[in-house]
């Protein structure tokens, strides 16, 4: 799955950086993590937006929902994300 | 809820357009239709995307999931991602 996982974020970013060097690395640095990532990477990667009690508590339950999830269930969900930020999928 | 819904959802694709008019649009529909779509409109948003069984097995599993979470844990989780879109949060 680690092969994977490596594959499909550097695919992400690189799919991303020319639509926008701002606002998509963010989101998908954070969502990589999501599904991906430890809890603490995950928890890491939101502290730099300073969300507040509430957004901790649900990020943090959604975190451990996914985290029930399979490796191969996960490295599913990675193939559509990636396949979501390709321009012409939708052509 | 809705209402938030509502607002979350224009700000994420207002947010969105400047940096992309094809990529991130297309990932903040799915996005926003996980979080707070019916198990049938998320469905819908991932069906231009051809998702093998594999893809529409975990992303159900998701779903069903993330349905598992209060509507404040969502409407918090909609308004943190609603941050991460924001290029100077990071400042």
């Amino acid at each position: 799955m680690k092969l994977t996982i490596a594959i499909v974020l550097v695919t992400l970013t690189l799919f991303c950086r020319p639509a926008s060097t701002e606002v998509c690395p963010s989101l998908l640095y954070v969502l990589g993590n999501l599904i991906a990532g430890t809890p603490s990477s995950y928890e890491a990667t939101l502290e730099p937006f300073s969300p507040d009690e509430d957004m901790k508590e649900a990020t943090s339950q959604l975190k451990t929902l996914i985290d029930t999830l399979s490796p191969k269930a996960k490295d599913s969900m990675l193939e559509l994300m990636d396949m979501e930020l390709q321009p012409d999928v939708l052509g």
